[in-house]
């Protein structure tokens, strides 16, 4: 009985910088058309959340020249666990250091994936304070449930695309102690992607081939609703609004989640999805493996991945 | 930094046996009216799924003079964890020893809470295979979606109706390493509910006052559906099948379940529910206390929460 | 073959007239927790409709001492029909004269029913011509979907109390033409409620009987939202804005309608709800007749009926 | 005031027959997938309908060597109304004569639109009675909700093609009193596209154009659902069921229906659809005109139409 235990020491995906380059339009599209709320400033950046995110903010954007991520993290189960991932990012050579300086949590250690993406990890938060106006009726929920836009409910997932999905991939098990849920293996045995998460939502975290070999680059972000319906409705108000709307709503084999895949004005894609009561409960989950004919079907429902899912990431890179 | 890490050695609430004295109507409520699927017989007990749960079985449902549990039991993270949560338990006295001839998983540990309920708790389990024709479509998913009744997804969590509802609660968190997540406390100081999970589930485990005083109590089981509107159509179903509904749908204060309760006809509540996309990510989770005054404002939306609820256990005591 | 022909000549409940005691306490309700957009002022009252109401407007909101009904129109489907309907009116006795003063329609015909609520019927109208930033992105759609509370979409119904059920019913089928869907009538033969539509809709009226023996009080306006799920946010929604509800989301028996009702400011009820695809089609469509001890069991799914539905009427009367 | 009054001598579209030289697999779709009720049988055709369509039947299907339409009906408001519509037939040359060999209706009037499809018209119907096993639990419904597949719920429209539109659509409203709600005239002037109504619901009947300038020929048959969700939740089950879905869920900008394309065994294309609380109350509702740019636009979000929803038709006459 030699087995490894599966590693419960990150407790989920805790927050995702975008960088945006129309910051007030970036600003409106996710506080109006989303219904997210403000929780603060600093310096270029403004922190908001979903109506049932717990914690000060799970989205930070910040002006900046061109789109992309600016960091994402982590939040650890205890601080001894985050004390053995600081351990084992600095055995992987990819650890930059301690940082303090973050509105809404503690002290964080810093790091890059082997594709350049830069994250975070750590422990203390601050716990989200509705002021009066926002404070639920429920106590325990967050905040108020806004009633605006599209609602969205909780950050979800992060999408990152990698020039190497494999190398992005097998750090996030070793060091992150990610468990790999699902992946698309292509007949050349190349990894084109990979589906991990450190808790029981099927994914905090996937991870793209870059088409174009860049790196450090975002596929999207995903907030999650409560229902399929809440995501069409989204697609109603963002027509309304004038969003783009680059596919869907619509299912994905993978992982089965319901998407609403839109670019937010800065020209980041964004997500609003729902996984219905899916969720990977089995410690052991052995990998689902796509493979390239698989993939080529399209999506759950038989609608053809739209070209520029497989192209378009922030910064852009293609012509 | 002396503090208590959280324990990650439960993966999930696995499985509920369920007592019935009516065999045959209570097979047809489950597999017609909730969409489950049989999975093995044994003896007086038919095992059986809902489509999406990975295990062999969630429920077993056994002939017995009288309605109520049987046992119910959660799968370990990992052998390990298996063994560290046996060697709590037997320092709490109430452990039973191992045993081996159950269906569908490995060896078990077999103990009572202070209540009296008898559980186990296991590692090795067997996945479900699908024969042909219940094979789904997306290999992501355990089996078919059955398009019949209800089609309940996944077992959710158990609630269990106990004398002493701290000395139940406390065994859960020491023994088990249960998460309290909400709790309702009266004005004497009481407790008269407490909410528990092992994983993000807003809860696996509750447990609520016997007001019988008595031991080894069921108030109800729960499976999850995709959404509310899921639970109203469970409702129209039932309707039509002249199911006895007992309360719903409507939504919990306490923990925000969407909920419809039945009796199946063994005599023993069935839930229906959803949670939206509800999930307790934060590892430090601070219990949500409610009051007694809080307690009898009733539901959310201010349904009267119906007497037989709070009086309603299997095996039946009442007059 | 001398059988009557089914009676076309009114289009459809086209809006109600509230009366409030507190009217911007009730603007706000409407405006802000409902997501109806205001469209016109004029004296004490203001105008508003739902989203994809087509007309300048479906309810006019009035301050005034005591909540009740103002008056309640209907739409003709043609100039011929408008004035074979204001014929078979004045025959009836209860014609009071044509009036032109009114905001967003044409010359009306107004008139009383046998327990005193004052209607109005006319042919033109002011189609609703959204300003650029209400303007759809749809153009078969009236106006934006909002995207703030609980987004009603169009009116529905009025239910009106009445000392008398028959004489009023009686006087909506023959005067108006109006079709009977369904009918309460008690054991001693007593009628205690009905249903009445002039389109698809299975009512566009409901007459309930008076506990006190009152005349021309209403018991609520109703609203339709696209789904169920809707109604279910709606209700998350007011509990948020601290909204009285009164009962539900349920489903009634009687037409199956998915309801919550809600008291506004003013102390009106109003009603969110949703029909699901039903309509009534057939042209001779049997009156469904609803016993006594049907009428018993309360709602679809096995709630009883709340105390103050079959009392709570405005104006007030109770004590 | 000469204006043409609207006329409702129509109720309703009332059932349409397919052609299936699959007539087994096309029976087990429609009563198994869609969860359909059989009826009856007469010669090579079952009966079917959903379960709350009225009359005995909504669907006829029919052994045949190609797929297609054999007729469609529909059902008039009054014997009278009948009459009238038969003599503006007549007046039109495309009539037959009466006919009284069908199943579940009385005597009809049988005729052809100018581009070939047969059609009747009726008013002496046969409602449906359910047998103790299908009676529903609340006697305002046709039968029992059969909580399997797909549970469409009753017919919606139909959609056929022709090769002269604007011919066919004229027909329409002056021999059968249909009214025209939403159009596609594309720059030339030329009519791609006609949706007609006779009640309240948007459209009774589409006709596209006929790429091939072929005649007689059906683009397809719609059933109703109740929300937006159970669209959603057919496409899952016809995933399952390995059934072809062209296109969808998605919505329509043209009417906002909510649909789901699928090709039934026997090549016919059939849809589930929802169209929310959406209903054409105005009695002059002024027709939409879609341009060609509009059309080009795709659906609602933005999916593009996909390019066998152009081409396809039963029979086939594409190679």
């Amino acid at each position: 009985m030699t087995e490894v235990e599966p590693i419960y020491d990150l407790a989920h995906l805790a927050h995702v910088e975008l960088l945006t380059p129309t910051p007030d339009e970036s600003l409106h599209f996710f506080a109006e058309v989303m219904g997210m709320t403000e929780s603060g400033r600093q310096g270029d950046s403004v922190y908001l959340r979903g109506w049932d995110d717990y914690e000060h903010h799970t989205l930070k954007l910040t002006a900046a020249e061109q789109p992309g991520l600016g960091h994402y993290a982590f939040r650890a189960t205890s601080r001894a666990a985050l004390l053995r991932r600081v351990a084992a990012i600095e055995r992987s050579g990819l650890g930059i250091g301690w940082t303090d300086d973050e509105m809404g949590h503690g002290p964080a250690y810093e790091f890059r994936d082997p594709d350049g993406h830069r994250l975070q990890v750590y422990y203390e938060t601050e716990w989200y304070q509705a002021p009066a106006e926002l404070r639920p009726a429920l106590k325990n929920q967050a905040s108020r449930f806004p009633g605006r836009g599209a609602n969205v409910r909780r950050l979800d997932h992060i999408n990152l695309l990698a020039a190497d999905v494999s190398a992005n991939r097998a750090f996030m098990q070793e060091a992150l102690g990610c468990r790999l849920t699902e992946q698309i293996i292509f007949d050349d045995g190349s990894e084109k992607g990979a589906w991990l998460t450190v808790c029981n939502k099927s994914y905090d975290v996937a991870i793209a081939e870059d088409r174009y070999g860049a790196h450090g680059r975002l596929h999207h972000v995903t907030y999650a609703v409560d229902s399929r319906e809440d995501v069409l409705r989204a697609a109603d108000i963002c027509l309304e609004y004038g969003v783009y709307i680059e596919s869907g709503p619509h299912k994905h084999a993978i992982q089965q989640t319901f998407f609403l895949y839109l670019y937010e004005p800065g020209g980041n894609r964004f997500e609003v999805a729902n996984a219905g009561a899916r969720l990977i409960l089995a410690p052991d989950w052995p990998t689902i493996v796509w493979s390239e004919a698989e993939r080529k079907k399209g999506q759950a429902w038989g609608l053809q991945t739209i070209a520029s899912f497989h192209t378009h990431g922030t910064p852009r890179v293609e012509q």
